[in-house]
């Protein structure tokens, strides 16, 4: 949303700055502020502004995004007057620095970075040095005293500017510089001298001429013009591109260009380099944090090959440049009034800030700092809201990774259900039982794809892999739904149940993992380890607390669950939710005892044999019911009925259809032609819902039943409840009468039974388009809709979500998806149909409950766009009960700014 | 829409009306005229025009349909005032009659007959002889001088009014009957003298006392009141409710009740019945027709126990009453200005009028009477045009059962397409061609249900049949693409297709029917018949091409055909079609070389080996589509690029796997793999239609490619087309221009190689939901859009085609759908979504072009509904093009009407 907005800012501002491309930084004042950070990008309007607050910055300037439109706009030619402008620019650069760009005695070398709004990866980064070349190079020396330096500087220029300028395979020159280290035995680079880098420059050159026919530019002008063209294109390369669809960046913003004059940190002793923050990134802890070398050059920091010191060394190291460190950071933090992340080099003992700009920060981290400046008055708690990640939170809930520790993937599948597992490979759901339950062991379950069938052995392991199956498969949904970790649609793995073991082809071979190997998920990456990792355990702690509190006070969408057992309701309610807004009926049949009497009624003929069997079934659903009533105690519950295909419970497999068959008295073959005749081309379209209840009316009845005597008996023990009854699948106003009266009439029933008066709603789920399309007829019998979103992004689109992976990465990839619609609401077209069913719907209920219960009801987008379109609730997982009362807070935000 | 308009006058009369619910007919002067159908009743309001025009009718009143709504309204009781109407019109009736209701000396008997505005089958029909009891039946005993004759009347009025008001089982009456005439010996009910009547009768009032613990009711004016009720019940019985349900009939209608005086055709020599019609119901013939017997009572003419006599012979036997007739059927006919069915009764040779109506004809006969009429003044061309059914020239346009034999059906499935077929019944399509082609013999094919590689075998078959899929599925739908009989969805038969023949149970016992036995279908009812049934060959004559050119003038929607092939083009350009709204590609890719390049593009690895697959499949479509190109020639054709998944072009079963891999040189087990790597759960919405572009463009690219170069030669020949690109399963607007931008590229290529330039359009199917909600998007990039409504429906509703008929017969039986929605188009949900595309597209492109290719294309309520929509055009199969025809023309005057 912020881009969208800062987007617009620029456009108003487009026609006064038609004239102007740059924006000039140095000498303690600049031409740009950081409000301009569409116009300057984020890293231009921070150096502005850094520059405007007396905080010494190497000088420079930055060509504005609307230069790199025009340049898109002219087919990739410079608009008329941006030329010139940097020639002046560079003229005052010159003068700020005290140095002359192309100059042999003592010449201006400058660093060329691109710079969005938003950061970008995979556009063009950085190129060092630039204005380097025979004759400058004399003049570095000269000035460095330090020939080493120089070459090297050189050397260094040349790769990057080959390889991002003009695209010269890096791998060249590294065989150059292995074949010059090998001549001369060294092992570093470092132990190669001046002279030899020298060489090294002069092959480098005519590499280069031999790859692109021409010879390397030696005109400082003419690197520095293909410099800024290279930035302008990096704005269209794939890389950028793709990160922009995936994360919903427009792709008419454009990118800045910086252009600022090198300092060196690795011109000796005196100088170094650092990057820091402001607090402590993984706690919140307020205290400055950082590391930095000496003698060294920006990258040296963060790869690895040198330890750099703790922040706190500079102090003694260098006790002066320490203490103008201290003050900077505290005022950027005060005025940026956010955790600062801080680039600088000490050139000389002279210390220049390169960079500032909001730092990342863990989850818990992102709450303390949120809290803590809320006491310190530096922000507000409104403000404070906004500064956490709804998704970061579920970090805290679940263990983790611990991101301390180094490991390899073994493969990667998507990060279904977050947090992490290790345990020992079983194949199936029975001997995740038996691993689990009897011989204790910590297990995960490994399957092609998981059925309702495996949630028994999905509850005991630790984590769930699977090979097929996308973000809303069955496995994922249900693990969400347990806040257990997932890994599904690995399609690496190629998994035999029957021999029990997965192989998978790596870049070092095949590797085959077999039943008891032990392997680690990550849940939030989506990555399979070989082995055990060590995980990090979840702490909530006080500021969570008091932070979903400020967040509660703010939003207006009501935040229930989805959970189908009494144990889901508990810890669902421990997180904040405020009612059930899903309880699926089905889940309760997969017990040993259910599932035989749901099959025989499955397999009766007549309607006399399906009441026998559904009679056995009432009292265990009467239970499940009061167990879930008794935890959501004084909250609303919303139960589903009966929604899938009858074919789910049906046995799978010869040996299961043979232990049935002789369970229920039946042939096998008789057996087989009834699970034959149950078989559906497209089971997603098909006998399902209120179908069911239209062609077996005696279901929904027993369940009502169930649900009555439950209330009832409970009502007599003085407990408060409103059942929700919902009725699924509905596309037909007759099959909401047909199914409602019968509700009706077994309530009244069960109510005059038990002599007493229960409140209670029957409602519908909208999943099928045409459902939201009649939504003023359906409102006349319906007393609340509730948005199955899973469904109606299926129908809506056409696209079934267990076959989606077929396709789905290519549309990603073409940009044609931005996003996979099971995972974020599509709200310019179901979104569109939602809107027009609740404004249907509530033109004639004006006051209708109007809630979302599929997967969407816990992604903050989609939270954010239920909160726009008016909707009372929204129902997620237990897991995600959290992000979705931190989003729905976020969401009335949002719209306030606005 | 007659009965809707109807409706609503009726309404608005309703106030006046208030106060009075009887309309009395007789002594040349009614109440009541023929304009107050829904008032009266067609049977009341024509019984009144006929008084009016002074033809002699038994006199009586009517009690109209808002008496039955009030009846309704106060709980099934009579509203005040009735009473006394009907006193008092019974009182005017004796008046007219010279009769007195209840007298032993002189009784009046009367009918009592319900009568809605339209013909309902299952309410209550007629109770006669009213009025009988053991008092009044000796004045008609003595006014007859016929006891015989007068106890039949008694025995039959008690049967009659016991069964239909009583509900008394009629076996009962049956029993008693037998009994006596066992005990009497007599093989004839007419063998019994009035003393065994006599006796009868109170051996029938003492089961009916016994059956209803109270007496027969002996009171006329109770029999008469209770008669009443019964007719206003019987509105609401099951039968007619489902009746209503399935021909779209709304519920509030009500019947009229007719009380009229009896007269007896029956009283001796002088007497006698008939029925006629005013031209041959058969032909069309402009001569009176009909049939009649002398001393008999309606019922004996069309029981079928004596043989009636043609109307010509009433000449001779009676000219008085012949002439008479012969004024008044030629009166009828010219003043309801239509073909008229006519019942009469002469008693004691004057002679009396019972009913008239508009006769049901044959198609044939449909269309030579409104020709005819319209040559002799009588109605205009536009009334011409509303006189034929639609559907019924689907008559014509097949060969069909011959209705003039007798036969009894086997089984009973769907009416998939329509004619008849008689052929030796082969279990699959390879036998299929093989006995026919090969062998010259005629077959029918049968199959458990059809895939695309049935395609050829159904070709060479007389007619299909299927054991499973309703009037969607693939066998029906390639059927009626044929123009051949096709019966679908016949559930009794168990087909053994290895073993090669089909069993089913009979009331008679089990029939096996194998290979080589011969079997008739009739795909106008759905029956399958053992043996060879007599054709009746289709005949279309001069008539018909005058009617449809009657029809042309005054439609807009323009008709093009579904069409894959010269042929069918060919077939359905005689039919009249404008172009082809539909070529469906795949079809092309089913022949033997086809299939197995379109198996090597499936199973190629890598981009390089599908482009070497589809280069083999280029010219050969290329083919086709000139010749599809030449068969249309100065017509539009649109082209609906690939759109089936690619699983269907795959081998099943293990033979044919085993020959597929040793073709294409791999091994079964990879095959194998391929194969189940195609595999979908809901393929319905996997991965087909433009998805398969998205990843694979390369096929577009070929299909286009071929379109072009054909199109291209074709100019150069000097012939002129616009083929019309259609993507098919946008839902996505980058769906379409991702496509779009390589069709335009591979046109501009194609027609820069040949120096040709061809006009051509791109467009889209809309059949997504999404679609139809970002229409306006859509229409940005589309040059037309065409709504496939077979999947806008099915993913509206959430409906598989393949899997609705498991709950679909519940839906229709329980009143929540009308009617299938497959077959017709459901306005009120799907037909929403589609105004709304209209809308939304025409409001970027005001002249979007916009048609319709689904099934429904074919249906007359739904092409009416395109009509009204502002559609361009509708498509459909090759055999219902003149069905659309006069459809649209009959939707034009339909609206104009209103």
């Amino acid at each position: 949303m912020e881009v969208i907005a800062e987007s617009k800012t620029k456009k108003q501002g487009t026609a006064d700055l038609m004239k102007k491309y740059t924006y000039f930084f140095g000498n303690g004042k600049a031409q740009g502020t950081r409000d301009q950070k569409s116009l300057l990008g984020g890293k231009g309007a921070n150096l502005a502004e850094m520059t405007n607050l007396g905080i010494l910055v190497p000088p420079g300037f930055t060509i504005s995004t609307v230069a790199c439109k025009e340049f898109y706009a002219l087919d990739e030619k410079w608009p008329d007057g941006l030329a010139a402008e940097i020639e002046e620019n560079m003229r005052k650069l010159e003068e700020a620095a005290g140095k002359k760009f192309g100059s042999k005695d003592n010449p201006l070398l400058v660093s060329v970075r691109s710079g969005a709004a938003v950061s970008l990866p995979g556009m063009m980064d950085t190129i060092l040095n630039l204005g380097i070349n025979d004759d400058t190079v004399k003049g570095l020396i000269q000035k460095s005293g330090n020939e080493r330096f120089a070459y090297d500087a050189y050397r260094r220029f040349i790769q990057m500017f080959s390889n991002v300028v003009l695209n010269v395979d890096p791998h060249g020159f590294e065989h150059i510089l292995a074949a010059k280290k090998k001549k001369l035995k060294a092992a570093q680079d470092t132990a190669l001298k001046a002279e030899s880098l020298k060489e090294i420059v002069k092959e480098y050159k005519e590499f280069v001429k031999k790859k692109t026919g021409k010879p390397f530019p030696e005109d400082p002008k003419v690197q520095l013009q293909l410099s800024c063209d290279a930035v302008f294109k990096s704005w269209n390369n794939p890389r950028a591109i793709t990160y922009r669809n995936i994360n919903k960046v427009p792709h008419d913003l454009g990118t800045a260009v910086n252009v600022q004059a090198m300092v060196f940190g690795n011109m000796g002793e005196t100088s170094g380099t650092g990057v820091a923050f402001t607090r402590d990134p993984g706690t919140g802890e307020r205290k400055f944090f950082g590391e930095y070398l000496m003698n060294a050059q920006g990258e040296d920091v963060v790869a690895g090959i040198r330890t750099p010191y703790p922040i706190s060394r500079l102090k003694e190291q260098m006790p002066e440049a320490y203490t103008q460190l201290e003050s900077i950071y505290q005022r950027l933090e005060s005025h940026f009034r956010d955790m600062q992340d801080l680039e600088f080099t000490i050139e000389d003992r002279k210390l220049y800030l390169l960079q500032t700009r909001s730092g990342k920060r863990a989850a818990a981290a992102a709450i303390k700092i949120a809290c803590d400046m809320v006491s310190e008055g530096l922000i507000t708690k409104e403000e404070s809201i906004l500064r956490v990640a709804p998704e970061q939170l579920e970090q805290l809930l679940h263990p983790t990774v611990d991101m301390r520790q180094k490991y390899k993937a073994l493969a990667k599948g998507l990060p279904a259900s977050p947090g992490a597992a290790v345990g020992q490979v079983v194949f199936n759901a029975e001997d995740a039982v038996g691993w689990a339950e009897e011989k204790g062991k910590r297990v995960v379950l490994v399957r092609m794809e998981t059925s309702p069938e495996d949630v028994g052995g999905m509850a005991v392991a630790q984590g769930i892999l699977t090979a097929t199956g996308g973000m809303t498969s069955h496995a994922a949904v249900v693990a969400r739904g347990m806040g257990k970790c997932c890994v599904v649609g690995c399609g690496q793995l190629q998994i035999d149940e029957k021999g029990k073991f997965f192989t998978l082809k790596t870049a070092a071979g095949s590797v085959k993992v077999k039943e008891g190997d032990v392997v680690s998920l990550n849940g939030t990456t989506g990555e399979v380890i070989l082995g055990e990792v060590k995980l990090a355990k979840p702490d909530l702690g006080s500021d969570f607390k008091k932070f979903m509190g400020w967040a509660d006070e703010v939003r207006k969408l009501k935040v229930r669950t989805n959970a189908d057992t009494p144990e889901d309701s508990r810890v669902a309610r421990d997180f904040g939710a405020e009612g059930i807004g899903l309880c699926r009926t089905e889940h309760m049949f997969f017990g040993e005892n259910r599932l035989r009497a749901m099959r025989e009624m499955i397999l009766a003929d007549n309607e006399k044999d399906r009441i026998k069997a559904l009679k056995k079934l009432e009292p265990l659903q009467k239970g499940d019911f009061k167990g879930i009533f008794k935890a959501m105690a004084g909250l609303p519950v919303t139960i589903r009925l009966l929604d899938p295909p009858l074919h789910e419970f049906v046995p799978k497999g010869d040996a299961e259809l043979k232990k049935v068959a002789k369970d229920l008295k039946i042939s096998v073959k008789e057996l087989e032609k009834k699970v034959q005749s149950l078989h559906e081309v497209n089971p997603m379209l098909g006998h399902r819902g209120c179908r069911l209840a239209v062609t077996y009316p005696e279901i929904y009845r027993m369940q009502a039943q169930a649900i009555f005597e439950a209330a009832c008996e409970l009502a007599k023990e003085g407990q408060r409840m409103v059942p929700e009854i919902m009725i699924p699948l509905v596309g037909i106003i007759g099959e909401l009468t047909f199914t409602k009266q019968d509700i009706i009439k077994v309530a009244g029933e069960v109510m005059r039974k038990f002599k007493v008066n229960i409140e209670y709603l029957v409602g519908t789920m909208i999943e099928i388009p045409r459902a939201a399309i009649i939504a003023e007829d359906i409102a006349k019998e319906a007393e609340f809709f509730s948005f199955g979103t899973n469904d109606l992004t299926q129908m809506s689109f056409g696209f079934s979500r267990d076959d989606i992976g077929k396709f789905l990465p290519h549309y990603i990839e073409r940009g044609i998806l931005k996003i996979d619609p099971f995972v974020s609401l599509d709200q310019s077209g179901v979104g569109r149909l939602i809107e027009l069913a609740v404004s249907k719907g509530r033109s004639i209920k004006p006051d209708l409950k109007v809630g979302i219960c599929g997967e969407h009801g816990g992604d903050p987008a989609s939270i954010e766009f239920c909160h726009r379109s008016g909707l009372d609730y929204v129902s997620c997982s237990p897991f995600r009960v959290p992000i979705a009362r931190l989003a729905a807070a976020q969401a009335v935000l949002k719209e306030k700014k606005q």
